[in-house]
């Protein structure tokens, strides 16, 4: 017996010698065909399957028949929880084609080395929600394994790629704080301020109403980047009444900013916030924000990358949710 | 041509023809041996495999080799944010032996066919910071690939099982709100109140300094389940000064129950929670949290899963963050 024997312990070949049936019938019965299986056999390979704790190798498998049962989904890190939530949207979304997905992580500059491995192990389709270089992006093509990019402001070449509308989405929260509440000096928190959607949706707002551009301060999209983005607001810009931050978890790094001064959103600053994240409803005040239908993105992205992956780009409508932080109610 | 072989696309047989060299040694040059390969004959082989856009088929690889240079991690949900940071623990100390991890979600009753699945898919090892049912346990052990449990409490059974000290680090939290501010109602909130490690540590340190147990409202970990537990709380025992929570998200939402009612913490109840998540630093008010000491324990499950899987339990001390939401400061 050889090593990788070994380890794959129990084989087919051994359900078939106890349940006195071919390797053949114990796959039909397994897989449920393609022949049909006497139900008495069935019974009989089930029995010798349970006894001998026999388990289908699942590699083994996708290399015979070309397919597997899992979806695998790219992400900068789970640990923001944007991608936290939009993992577990696509999982339900998988999970209602009775498929499981797998999740990796992979910063820009890894997604192509993470895309190569979940491609070698036979994924069925390819979810990338990640930033992804312009030579991953080629690997994808190529590939072979269909693959739908999520979470993309605009088309990249000829991939399927979906995404919220962040320019409109920040337009209407940005033009909600000058309409709603009358603020004229609306700074910009967070995130690329370069060629971001969000920083031209903000960009747009203004000009629209005629007010100079406040001041856009670049980060990321953390709590801690919020914070350290909100503390050089207070300080350098006091004319500032609103911010529009790039995310939500941003927008509660702001409020723990806010509050170490004796601040408070929104009265000594108001607030608006981009993801719709069901943490900003507990904020204090609950966070204003522009709402990324996950659901819906998630729920096609499994279908087309299972169905149809044509190229094109599909926009989602991001809908401002209206509570507290932006001085409503 | 089969759909198998379409969908694979190109073979070793192609790069093999095309460098004029046996598959053996297209394969020699990839891994790295076992037979050692000409330095011309190599650059030949890589050419070959850059002009075709050859992918080694990490399925095939890891069947013929019964090693893969994945690790494999299963949580409830990354949509729990203690289980995100988890994740992206596991990953940083996978990353650091040079193996990728991949992430699946089960809730205890989908434990088990979710490992199955990763088993056949030939993962190194299996880290589970799932709870699981004692018939998913029994297949664990059953299944042949190196397993660790993380998160856990208490041994179970034969397996490796990791986890913080939930019981002592209870204490010590409640133990604070007792001598250093005074309480003598507590309260506790949330998770599985029967047989909770944490609910232990409460009754501990309640008993040990001859109070009366205060309400215990069991529940689940997330802001939701927190903001239910305190508005029950604030509605049913006026007579509570403080309350332990069973997790950071929990209190998240007990402060905005709070708040609701024009309440801030300490002044109007104190808190501390457990878990020692990065999001506990950024409430308002800080969360004074029993910190799990996750970057440790996912060290110590990578590193054990590749070599040591002996029976056992590993205990992490949990230390309390003083922080402003159980008065300090």
């Amino acid at each position: 017996m050889s090593g990788a024997d070994q380890r794959r312990g129990v084989t087919r070949a051994d359900v078939a010698r106890l349940a006195g049936v071919s390797t053949a019938v114990v796959s039909y019965t397994l897989n449920d065909g393609p022949k049909p299986v006497a139900a008495a056999t069935k019974a009989r390979v089930l029995e010798a399957v349970r006894l001998l704790g026999y388990r289908p190798n699942a590699a083994a498998r996708a290399l015979s028949t070309g397919q597997s049962d899992l979806l695998a989904l790219v992400v900068p890190t789970v640990e923001q929880s944007y991608f936290a939530h939009l993992a577990a949207a696509v999982e339900r979304a998988a999970a209602a084609h009775g498929l499981s997905l797998i999740v990796a992580n992979a910063m820009p500059d890894r997604v192509a080395p993470v895309v190569r491995g979940l491609v070698g192990r036979q994924v069925r389709g390819l979810i990338i929600a990640a930033e992804a270089t312009a030579d991953a992006t080629k690997e994808f093509l190529a590939a072979g394994t269909p693959t739908v990019v999520i979470n993309q402001a605009s088309p990249i070449g000829s991939l399927l790629t979906l995404g919220p509308d962040y320019r409109a989405g920040t337009m209407n929260g940005v033009h909600h704080l000058i309409e709603a509440h009358g603020h004229r000096r609306i700074a910009y928190l967070g995130g690329d301020v370069d060629g971001d959607e969000r920083v031209r949706g903000w960009t747009d707002a203004l000009s629209a109403a005629g007010l100079a551009l406040g001041p856009a301060l670049a980060g990321g999209f953390t709590p801690a980047d919020g914070r350290t983005a909100m503390r050089a607001l207070l300080r350098e810009h006091p004319e500032v009444t609103a911010a529009f931050c790039a995310s939500d978890q941003l927008a509660i790094g702001a409020l723990a900013a806010l509050a170490e001064t004796g601040g408070r959103a929104p009265d000594d600053l108001a607030l608006v916030s981009f993801d719709g994240s069901p943490e900003a409803e507990f904020a204090v005040p609950a966070l204003t924000t522009v709402n990324v239908p996950i659901d819906a993105m998630a729920h096609d992205a499994v279908t087309r990358v299972l169905d149809d992956i044509s190229a094109g780009h599909v926009r989602y409508e991001a809908e401002l949710i209206v509570r507290r932080s932006c001085g409503c109610q």
